[in-house]
């Protein structure tokens, strides 16, 4: 810089000297396919203004960088920095973990967690020692046991620390919704709530449209008695969906890169609208563990402040249960 | 909200307390035409997460509070509050001052800006008092040297006061340009730097599309001798259009809520943009008073950091030390 | 522009002569506070590129003209008209229409009515005659009735003819909500319908949190038994509401602006979202006559396209039948 | 569908029938890196009402189109559809391509240009069968001359055919000096032209700040003599960063996206503003030969409109000349 600095003394003066502002600073842990995704949609959607890209893969990490770098005229204000050192995150007000091991072939759950936990050993810590005051919302999967992991890495308070669970599961049953209806997305309301993944709970009881509830046209929707098959046409494909774009993309990044982007404009807007996160559940639904799954909750800059209390039925009830208890069983195993 | 508890209690548990976030506070002094054009943009552009209003008429605070607050459900979050007393404005990144009283007919400009310094005396400490890290942006007409005003009133340093001086002058002479030209606004490249009004001095030499200047093709526009009257046609329809905005609506307010808004956005994503905004021009162009005229400037988070130093003509310095003169003139005369 | 010809074309040569693009056309009928917030608000969230103002008042009018368009700079691309000629107008998608008479001291529902009746007689088959695959938004109150003589002057079909209606009351119910359950007004859904003002009705069998319905926990919400008094607290607000902004601050506009700027970026982006507007509900809830009253329909590009069913109490329905009953008396005595 | 129907029937009553609306439908052919990341950006930045994409290989389409879909409950709408079959971008107003194949190792240029015709000749005349009134924006590279192959086989005028060209490479050179400079990319004006890639063209003399060209500071920045060395510190990195992020990344992808984005911005909104486009070129500075090259020009609705016609040196029309000689001999070695 210094070889142009005569010239650029004669175009500005200075006045007070340019200062760093890291109140609306991200970072994102991991820049493969998801989190480079969710990179974006945060710049394209203007919801920081500065924003740190962490991985421990460095010539990639510059690529991705520069690559994000190269918009900037193209979109509102942002500073995009990224080094494997996490000095560079310091004061971030939300940090997003999407770094992980994928599953190898024939691996169990439990081994590929424990993996997991391994890494994020390197970088949880990390990540609390520069920004004690960060909010982190956990994306790699399985995510409800990595944000179990991260809250207990952490020491921060159950607040602050959440999972991404079921929002993109809740996001894919309303566009499926919506494709029946034939209405907006934003216009068919439905919470998928529970374990992220497989054993997923649709809330059919509060599925509505302008507040008309399915429910009270159709008292059985969503059951084995159901002659529309709802379920089957609607919740099982949100499940099969994600196995399915797996199978034909090899990954799926832009349905959750927008998902955290609306968790992370919901955190720096201090909205508090609701979101479902996976949560420590503890306390409700009649769990006793310390176990993460996914409830609706209020969202506002200081992270979750209220759990939405849904009436469930039993069998959905009895499916939040089967989870906990698995997920506890995975925890058991855990060596942390 | 007693009466409602218990139902709000069987919906809601509580994790945390929700918290008051100010980082991206706002207020705005006056809710005439011009305060409310800029508190509407700031609103509708999702500039901030609180909004706060400020004037002596309680009642029509009141009024325009609730309007802005009913349409909530349709702009992001932003919490909007207001009040006569400043204790509200606790916090504030930004304080829009629109306050000030009108020109009576046959008054003095002396008189008019006395009795605006006298109004100030009032705002300003207030503000201080409770947002001692703001940056001040005046648009109360006469915008200069009630920015000189605010600036001796607040104790604040140089680069956190300013005022909307030239800024919208400049929007409104792209536009013009964008219509001879038969292109976007936005690739119309012009500045009109000095007095907000009748004395603002355009920089032709610096006026272009994608670099071509128009100087370079023809090289005596804007001058006397300029036989296409590019001064004439366009920033003297410029000095003439508030007038007569005026003349047709009674106010002008649209326009300058818009540049407001820019201005704000700037300071929020701490984009380090270029604007014309008015500013101490001590030490530049040869000027040595403390006198407030808009040139070039870059704004950041904390205020300005530099004054864009442009190569002005002999006749375009002479303008500026012209309205120099006459504003220490009517400095001079102010009782503080 | 003949005068600087010259020069503009030693910077620019043409390739293909520029095309206007009217098919995202607005225009705006009427320029007082209302029009005018419509049309700031459709400017600043970019939803057209083409803005029509009309109305009787020619000075008035240019003076909005020109403060809008100086606000261009600022704004994504619009192009921005006006004149008391309906010809500017040809080709637009959605007409705006927001002129009327105001009620006189002392002055008949049915005599205010009759007068606006005959304002409209010169606006509505002028912007027909222009745009005859418009759709028409009727602003100006009494909203539901002007709704109806709107339909019977166009001639359109049904679909293409509705009111901004109780979209606005909706809004405000789930911004009073949002304060008592201290949300986000977008996570708080609860819908008013009915007539447009004091006889609306709140439904509130499907005010709702996520899907959790608070008539799950508290069954006699709303009614007469309810002790904790929503429907006082909440419903009723809404109706004093716009009476208590009239009388602080004169009128309303800014959420009326904001409500039509939502609809008309559902019209344009063809969302397909259910929108609470006054629509021709004979068929409906056991009427059988040709009024107009809001209730939750879906809007396309064309314009409405279903009317959402929704379970009404009898209490309701006989609300429902009260108001379509005084409206249709209003319409008996109107001369058309 | 039809299982569910008579719920959904019992929801919604049908007024008219819906429309398909598409004056604001985008085809992108090619699902790589390039072509999603336009197409998630055209999406997130809510430009268009359709998007269509188009590749051959069906799976990796299919997974694309759902993952994209399922992010639709968290935009606002869009249609997202994807086939292997054209058919389905019929009525697109801009189509983007963004297939071809890639170098092989010791490849010929002439050898890799010619495998794309080949791919081409499969796409163009597919596109404007469907889509006769389409502008097409050739994303593929070498982009110059796939822009006028595409501009020989669609048989269309030559101002609805252009190439993204140097308009990322502009975005580069502003993001690089805005670092030097210290202040927002877009108040760092300046235009790269020419080739996209290697030889490509800084026109230093336009470069400015606030209308300040550095050239007015610096007479000789840019040349060999500049003792700054601004050709070397800040062009010659432009160049060298494409080749940089696909060594360390393996592609470039996200500044593409965005520029596309910014492109079909100024499209759809007819707003007039001057980008940097591979464009015909001849007849401009002394270019008598159909070549493709970047100039700025003037786009709106339907296509290019103005070449911005700047005053180059010697030296800049020299290597303009080399450019156009080296691109037409690859053209004469086409076979089409």
């Amino acid at each position: 810089m210094t070889s142009m600095a005569s010239t650029i003394k004669e175009v500005f003066a200075e006045i007070a000297a340019p200062v760093e502002n890291s109140h609306g600073k991200v970072t994102v842990v991991g820049v493969g396919q998801v989190g480079m995704a969710c990179a974006y949609s945060i710049l394209q959607q203007n919801l920081a203004n500065e924003l740190c890209l962490v991985d421990v893969v460095a010539d990639k990490l510059k690529g991705e960088m520069m690559d994000l770098q190269h918009g900037l005229a193209f979109t509102r204000h942002c500073t995009v920095k990224a080094d494997t050192d996490y000095s560079i995150t310091a004061g971030s007000k939300l940090c997003v973990v999407t770094a992980g091991a994928r599953q190898r072939e024939g691996e169990t759950r439990l081994s590929l967690v424990q993996r997991n936990v391994e890494i994020f050993k390197g970088i949880i810590p990390q990540l609390v020692k520069y920004s004690p005051d960060t909010c982190i919302l956990v994306v790699s999967n399985p995510v409800d046991v990595l944000t179990y992991v991260t809250w207990k890495l952490s020491g921060l308070p159950r607040e602050r620390v959440f999972g991404s669970g079921t929002n993109l599961d809740s996001a894919r049953f309303r566009f499926l919704l919506s494709e029946k209806l034939n209405i907006a997305p934003s216009s068919c309301h439905g919470w998928i709530i529970g374990e992220h993944g497989d054993s997923s709970v649709a809330v059919w009881s509060g599925v509505n449209v302008a507040g008309v509830t399915l429910h009270e046209i159709k008292p059985d929707i969503g059951e084995k008695t159901d002659n529309e098959h709802w379920e089957a046409e609607i919740h099982k494909k949100v499940v099969d969906s994600a196995y399915e774009i797996i199978k034909l993309k090899g990954y799926t990044s832009w349905a959750i890169g927008l998902s955290v982007a609306k968790i992370a404009q919901g955190i720096f807007s201090n909205s508090r609208n609701v979101f479902a996160l996976s949560t420590n559940v503890k306390g409700f639904h009649g769990i006793n563990d310390d176990v993460y799954l996914s409830l609706p909750v209020v969202l506002g800059s200081a992270g979750l402040t209220h759990v939405v209390k849904q009436q469930l039925t039993e069998a959905e009830v009895q499916k939040l249960h089967n989870s906990a208890k698995a997920l506890l069983e995975v925890q058991n195993g855990i060596v942390m």
